[in-house]
């Protein structure tokens, strides 16, 4: 069995980093994947998966830090004169373009979910002469924005990934189900789907990074220090007032802000790990001579558990509503994202150690890579985790040339077999058939 | 009649310098002046006057910034061994020193006040051998408490004028009133005043201050610029928590003080007036590895009118509100005393002007002398007016060696039968019989 | 003499009335009057006058807040296109937008010369059906710019005072110079004239201002209270770092931003007089995760003296720097302009005021209006001031339907006519051959 | 061997027990240990040790932290009264409560040297009926100074030790050097020993404290999660003003503070491990309307390295610069005391534990115990280390009523023996003569 997926992993390869590149080219921002999602949803369903997107996997009341109409509306246009898929497209109007594929054994068995995130970042891509994707002639089409995430590969990953399964479908009992996930970046697009339901019958989660600093051929099982992230946009609204005349006429919004700024950094740490805060952007005021009346900061606390954080966030909330009280503003905190700290199961992690080591060329470590940043994965995980199911995160290594997030970032497309490899093994152990194995 | 006037106060002179050095070297804080106000309280009755103290003349509701019982109680004992007045001292105990002194003529006419202030600052006095009551020896025999401020030439003059008053008698009409009043430092001693009545029945109602940087000679009918003003005492009381152990488990005082501090002096500037705040004295915390769960803060804010002070203690409380609730610590203000902006009549100042212009060796100024202190003489006034009284507050210049509130301060006592005249030939001029004038 | 000028006020009011519509509809914003001041250069040369332009009466090292290349550059398009005179308009490439025109009589005396400013402000005009401008036809063609302060006024009258000059020349004396002067509006344009010595050896110096709240009819002869202002631009730049793994590595431009901003407000209040302080615009940070790393803020000093304006400034500096040290960050200020407090000729204004009484339908006020602005106008005064010269501000009343700086603002073009006098009179007075008057 | 040590340990034990209670009845705080550090070097003397006080092992230019000459002379003189030996205490006057006894064997060996700390806690012993001390009789008799942090047993127990030491003498090698260390607490004793050169040839270095946390009966080799700490005092000095009249005139240094104080808290957290911050106490100004010309600060900051401490003082002291030069007041800032993070060896771990094993009723944990506080052994140890020393700090479990540093703190006595048990073995086998083992 297991040499049998390293061949369908060796037969599918070629197509997975086709579409890899071809979704390098036309990346596209968090909620507005409508060329991404739809045209994977096309090939879930015409690889003979039940499909739904759209307002049946995201629950809308739970969006986060949703672009504006405008630029949804703009993106959506894009995506139709860029061959998005014309059934589902319109379903995903107004950012709802997450995608879950489900194959149904029919046979009685668990239901194993793995997760794969489609969205890019705002980058403009290098145009350096070593720079791969530049040179291959498939760099983003798409001025300023760019798939230096590596989200390119973990759709591409998902889809050859969905059609091995299709291919031992005999063999297998339970329920396969592929979540296609927006808005990774930001942590947004999780809580959507999480809200809908699309983890609370799951028995087991599982996803993985390409990147994060590990080399290519090396799998780590378990990616650790995932901070537990809140994403918050504040904005303070006072009075205006000529700060000549009647500067005593005024509520300051920028002094409310340059105060909540320094509390929020003052928050004392926490005794019982690691914690954090950022007040990223600031933007306030109309003119020099106008007491300003409106203030706008983006900010993100984080914490070692999901306790910290909550320490964090309300504290971090009192400090604003008292900068807000003290200069007699309107505040208005809205939550544009949020992760939650990272809970990977031991025994799944073994379990896909066990798998992994029969991958050629792929050196296996069960164990955890630490990392510092934050992945909404985590939102899906707890939701699970919460019901019984045991989750995993991994990290599939890969020399990258340039860190995450820069004009360079580039993978090594050789470890794509390697991760779709540790995916479908994952899959027949999980939810082989009891006989076979 | 003025020139009767004029002997009198020639007569009483020697008497009014005598009583000023008693009270030079018995010098007493606000609300703890026993000994000073129960002796005026003595030598009133003695002269025939009405005389009311205590409760009487001060709503104990009222009182604002009084000593810890302690100091009250060792002031208490300390004034019953320099001679206090036996009779009247038991009535102010508690720091009630305030004293009314009426004349009655028993024929209808206007009620006339006049107002005099009794205590003494916190000030050591100099020793330099050019500083007269040093070498007169009758230098402060209180250590650190010392009349640097000529409260003990008002104190004299006021009981000056209250003998001559009686040595005219038959020729006034109406009431004439002599206000004693405690604690002028700090503006504490008005307010208990005002609110027990003592100026609601008033037409006309005098003060006057000696020195103020105007020389020896001059008077000007008014004081112009005084600042409203509002003292208030704050506590934060917050968590303690070990700074090592567990900082997130405190609720910290200090910083909600620091956050308070910037925030205070950051009260925009008022486009109509003069603004002023200070936060004077500041204390905290019990220990460097301890998070500081209490802060304390002496804070003032004035105005240039009652309504610029009303925005300025408006705005301070909002600061401090918000300091509080940003680091969720409790907040207690109290206020320890409270000034208002100067109100004078013109008709009355004219009037002054006229009667001054009798007194030998005195320049008359119909003008305004502009200072930027605060007086709770404005309490007292601002009541009267509101009432339809005409108020004025004088300055009887004379040549102090060196500033106000410093050890090396000294009156010019030459000045003191200036200020003794204008008193008396206003009073027989307001409340003379109609027909000697 | 008085009647000959009455008589030519009313000759050229149509042409002046016409040329104001004309400047409404294009207005241009400050240091791009390319089109407004190159037809000024034409219209003065073609009356006879001495012109001067560009780098001759704009020093170009003393050029405050200038727009930057690529807004020059368009608006020197836009102005070629909409009729701005080809001679003069090279010459002001770059921002050099001044004009300088003299009469010179030939004949010994005074030199008198007369300020208008000519640039508008960046809001866009009203479409309300009571709005004149729009009903008439001649509103704003630049959307977005507006000529909402009265400049336009301003310019129209100085060209209709330049014809009647001509046609009064035999019986002038001395040097009458006339100064169009770009970007009054944020204090910047009189700068680099005054630094360009256009006012270094005059004798008067005479401006007005249309409006301020003045009623139609009325004249006050000077416009007391101008705050002397500075406007300063600043930006920290620090070191970013990824907000989650390498907090430490970053130095924070948000928060010294933040400091600096309490700390300015905070700077305390001046014992000798007004003082103002505000930061009317910030802006910092590049994303959410990240430590920011730049910060940029518009703030603005002002004091009622020139005294004050120092303190202000000096001490705003030292807070800037305090802020950069705490955090590590290099500071950058730069002045983007600068005016100082009012200097009016009290003999001027009298001899004004003299005149004024001549002009029908006009009351005159020697007096001072008050208000709380700014204008550079006094920066020009005070460098002719130390020279010896008389200078003097004055305000023509104008009912204005709304204020200043807003959409709906409008001069009542019967007032065009008073002010127009008021400077004809003024120029016939002071140049005046010595017999006829 | 062990067995004569575990018999000697018996022996000596009730005189240890009996010390332990005399220092408890005669607490004193840090470099006023005048009676407890004389009557130490007394007997190190009399048992036969070479022995130095005062200036020969503590740097005088090295101090931190030193009570007021008042203190210091207040205590030295309550010491002559309460049996302090008359021959080493002038030796200490100042403050120079170090004390160092060596053992010379003559024989060629390792340099073994071992740490006990002697100085209280300003806590008031409780009087609680089940507060042994109080009811055994031996409560402090020092009001407000208390033994409440175990440091009379560590004292005791070094005395045990010594004279242990001397009943083994025959079968030692090398040199045994006991140091008594004042002013623990406030990590301030330890520099000035370290300086003096008392660690720098030594070959091991052993500490232990009792308590901690860890029950009666347990030994954990070794104490993890020390945090390096730095304190300081802070001065800002500004210039004092009238609020009301001149407040421009004033530097105000409590507004530096409480920019100072914001900034402190503000300043980043580490991305490489623990850091911490506390401004523990806070005082400024001198009246309510006088611009504060004086602040003054007790902080210290802490970190898991040595480096992270680093970043935080530097970090501090940049925050001090900016805030005093933002107000343009003096900054004045004294080191109060300096730990350094913990730094263990393995091999001398594993030798204590191999050690305290035959120890009958002990529990060994050779493992790190973790605790929040700080240690200025560490000092010693790093100057230790830095010359190729083995550095070690225990912790001798004791099951103690309440937390170290409250007022019903107290020791098991039973754990005296334990810890004199593990002492005299380590020495034994460091220093044990090559035969015998």
């Amino acid at each position: 069995m297991r040499q049998k997926l390293l061949s369908l992993v060796s037969a599918v390869l070629p197509t997975v980093v086709a579409t890899r590149r071809d979704l390098h080219m036309y990346p596209e921002l968090g909620h507005m994947e409508f060329r991404t999602a739809s045209r994977v949803a096309r090939r879930l369903r015409d690889l003979g998966y039940a499909v739904k997107v759209g307002r049946d996997v995201m629950d809308p009341d739970a969006l986060l830090g949703l672009p504006s109409a405008e630029e949804l509306e703009a993106a959506y246009r894009r995506a139709e004169g860029e061959g998005a898929d014309p059934e589902f497209l319109p379903l995903m109007r107004g950012g709802l373009t997450g995608v879950v594929g489900e194959w149904r054994t029919g046979r009685p068995g668990p239901t194993l979910a793995m997760r794969f995130d489609m969205d890019c970042i705002p980058v403009a891509e290098s145009t350096d002469p070593d720079h791969a994707p530049f040179t291959g002639g498939f760099a983003s089409r798409h001025p300023g924005e760019m798939h230096a995430c590596g989200h390119d590969g973990h759709t591409a990953i998902g889809l050859g990934v969905a059609e091995i399964i299709t291919r031992i479908a005999d063999d297998l009992c339970g329920t396969i189900r592929l979540l296609f996930q927006p808005a990774e970046e930001g942590c947004r697009g999780a809580n959507p789907m999480a809200e809908a339901g699309v983890v609370d019958d799951v028995d087991f989660l599982l996803a993985a990074h390409l990147g994060c600093g590990v080399p290519s051929g090396h799998l780590y099982t378990r990616i650790d220090g995932l901070l537990a992230s809140s994403k918050l946009d504040v904005t303070f609204t006072g009075i205006p007032a000529h700060a000549g005349a009647a500067p005593h006429m005024g509520h300051n919004a920028v002094l409310a802000m340059a105060q909540a700024v320094q509390g929020l950094y003052a928050i004392s740490r926490h005794g019982e790990g690691t914690s954090r805060i950022n007040v990223g952007v600031v933007r306030g005021g109309t003119g020099r001579n106008v007491i300003p009346a409106d203030a706008y900061m983006q900010l993100e606390v984080r914490g070692a558990t999901d306790q910290i954080l909550k320490y964090m966030e309300d504290r971090a909330r009192k400090v604003l509503e008292g900068a807000a009280i003290a200069q007699e503003v309107e505040l208005s905190i809205s939550v544009q994202g949020r992760g939650l700290s990272s809970q990977n199961s031991p025994e799944l992690a073994a379990l896909i150690a066990e798998e992994a080591a029969y991958v050629p060329g792929l050196t296996v470590h069960n164990a955890g890579h630490v990392t510092g940043g934050s992945d909404d994965f985590t939102v899906l995980a707890a939701r699970a985790a919460q019901r019984g199911a045991q989750t995993l995160y991994m990290v599939q290594g890969t020399d990258h040339k340039a860190g995450h997030h820069t004009p360079r970032f580039d993978i090594n497309e050789a470890d794509l077999q390697h991760s779709l490899a540790v995916f479908a093994l994952a899959a027949a152990r999980i939810c082989g058939r009891p006989s076979p194995v």
